[in-house]
């Protein structure tokens, strides 16, 4: 049996250049000619796999694949599943049966930390059953964590989204300053780690009297007397006060400034944490208040990419598809930072093995002494991440999106229970 | 003494394009040549006036007036401020001081509908008076609630703004879509009226199966248990149900869904209807939930405007400028719909008196007769104001924004107390 097939899946939160990255391997699969006999898409990431719920890419013509490769969203869908470890094999061997009735020589997984250490077990197990599988990692968070890398595809767009919302949203309210004092609180994502909250940093371009006055990232611990004396401190001086609060900021014994709810498995979604500080600061300093909660709106605005977060996402969509064929397995397709300024980055491969599951943080020397800010190098980091502008193509004012039509790949298996 | 002074002032909320009217009063009364000796702008609005607190706009040479124009936010400052009825003229008095004392012959003034009574009012006292002064209005409000004017500069871009987050918020939550069905909720800006939540209806494209699926408007009595109907069926058909709010719904007894706060003039501050029905739903029909709240954002989006919106704030700048050279104070620069499709419009005056305080709903054919969406009739009307975009030029990755920094004008009134 000919193992012809590369299948991509990817999993977890999805952002606004995934499918760049989606697109980027459809096409380079495509350009290894007839060595790729079939390229295949799992709905809904390896829990897709698992129920042999596949799509054929072949219906994707190159007009098609332009348009998927700018559109945000995972067009393939995505989930949010771990490979167990007390299974007792059924999972694996679930999926070693669907790779075989499909012929999957090749997996390109895209995904965060989760899902490289779906590519390091997928990789090792490969090895023990001698099978021919190459399983390679692409990463993508917008929460930029992955250890290994220097960024991740999606964070870019997304914390240049998020630094011109604080830019603009600041402007609007040094507008509306009234003799009362105003507080204007943005909550941003990053589960726990601050590097969505750094980004908006950049909005205020190291001047302490622009927005965002107060930065709070969950590797600073959460000192609510110190913090209602800066806002007090800032608002006095200014009329106002511009906030970003990570949605996982926590106070000094660890707990969490909010916590929305909690599934089976343990992972807990956030937010409210803006709302909560916003609350704070006007039952503490009485000030009027804002806060916006962009939510979503932050890893899918497509409308406002990255051009530098694009191409990357490309580019480790394409490196994913060579290591796989080089027969690299194990490996995760990583940005390497050459050079700061200007900036140079180039693609290189990384075992997934030792990065699984970590978690990277804001180092210490990217938070300000006080903890209610970040410093100008994380700012120096960040700033190339969100350089250049893609223009995307419109139809009556909206951008001119387009998701995966195609066609189910017919099953061959019986059911997965 | 020769009213040579055109001063330039607005009020309530700032929009993404309100600097584009600022700019085009600005050029425009220059190219008046000597006839206007001065242009001043007056610093947050009518209480700016009244405490003389005005801008010189002398030093914003031609490059700065391109970056004011472009700049979301309101450059000089906004305030909310009406005009008292019962202070025995001090007020009135003051301002015709300060207009007297700085030679004002024109005032400009760009507001929503309050701003509109100030209009009619000022005028009719400059008659009474007979005093010199023009006193005309040019709409802004992202409400698109001001009586007498197609649309309101300002309302484009927002609704611009919300319909591409919808948009691309819906194709996020799409490619998350797990067994248990999730919901999302954005709240929009729009006090009483439902025309942003409207807008958000233009990411649809009149499917009922794309976001938003459920368009909650102030102008449709909440009704709990039907709108928990839809969402459940919605959801049980598609995985998932995106619903806008307007922040300003009400159930049938007329009773807010949501108050965040009220000041002592009896302005409330709306917030937080998003929130409450994506808890409703939450215990209700136990779906996962996320929710948005663009707040500011939505109304400062100048990384995404409207070309169709920036050219109206434009236009009722320039013509207001004109209106007040030809004697036609108490007039406002209203917006004509001339034809459909192709979109054409222009700029006629219209008498601010009958339509001042009032507020413009949606009308009843714009809503569906379930009260849960709106009609193609709304998104036809809406379409061409949010047509076109305009390329900010950037630096770094951010929109290369600038605001007022200018000279105040020397006092030569005794302070207002």
């Amino acid at each position: 049996m000919t193992y012809d097939t590369l299948l991509y899946a990817h999993s977890g939160g999805v952002t606004a250049v995934i499918n760049a990255t989606a697109a980027a391997v459809i096409d380079a699969a495509r350009q290894q000619g007839c060595r790729v006999g079939r390229i295949l898409a799992a709905h809904r990431g390896i829990a897709g796999v698992l129920r042999e719920d596949l799509f054929d890419t072949t219906t994707l013509d190159a007009a098609a694949l332009e348009r998927l490769a700018r559109t945000p969203g995972g067009a393939f869908g995505s989930c949010r599943f771990d490979l167990p470890h007390d299974d007792g094999g059924a999972v694996m061997d679930r999926l070693f049966a669907v790779f075989d009735a499909h012929r999957v020589g090749w997996l390109v997984y895209n995904g965060g930390n989760g899902s490289m250490d779906a590519v390091a077990r997928l990789q090792a197990e490969a090895r023990r059953r001698a099978h021919p599988l190459q399983c390679v990692g692409a990463p993508k968070t917008v929460d930029n964590d992955i250890v290994g890398t220097d960024c991740c595809p999606g964070f870019g767009s997304a914390a240049k989204y998020l630094a011109t919302s604080m830019l603009e949203a600041g402007l609007d309210i040094a507008s509306m300053v009234g003799a009362k004092g105003s507080v204007f609180v943005m909550e941003v994502m990053g589960r726990n780690t601050g590097w969505l909250a750094a980004a908006t940093a950049l909005a205020a371009a190291g001047d302490a009297d622009r927005p965002p006055h107060i930065v709070l990232v969950p590797e600073a611990a959460f000192d609510e007397e110190a913090f209602l004396a800066r806002v007090q401190a800032v608002t006095e001086r200014l009329g106002y006060c511009a906030i970003t609060v990570a949605e996982g900021i926590r106070r000094a014994d660890g707990s969490l400034v909010t916590e929305k709810s909690r599934d089976p498995r343990g992972y807990v979604q956030l937010g409210g944490a803006g709302g909560e500080v916003a609350r704070l600061i006007h039952a503490r300093l009485g000030y009027k208040f804002h806060w916006a909660i962009p939510d979503y709106m932050q890893r899918a605005g497509g409308h406002w990419l990255s051009a530098t977060d694009r191409e990357q996402a490309a580019a480790v969509g394409r490196a994913a598809v060579e290591y796989a064929m080089q027969g690299r397995g194990g490996m995760m397709a990583a940005i390497r930072r050459v050079q700061d300024a200007p900036y140079r980055w180039d693609v290189v491969p990384v075992d997934a093995a030792p990065i699984a599951n970590l978690e990277r943080a804001l180092p210490p020397e990217f938070l300000a002494a006080d903890g209610l800010h970040v410093t100008p190098r994380a700012c120096d980091y960040i700033r190339p991440l969100i350089a250049g502008e893609f223009v995307q193509p419109t139809i009556d004012g909206l951008p001119d999106y387009a998701g995966f039509a195609g066609a189910r790949v017919k099953c061959r298996l019986p059911p997965w229970a």
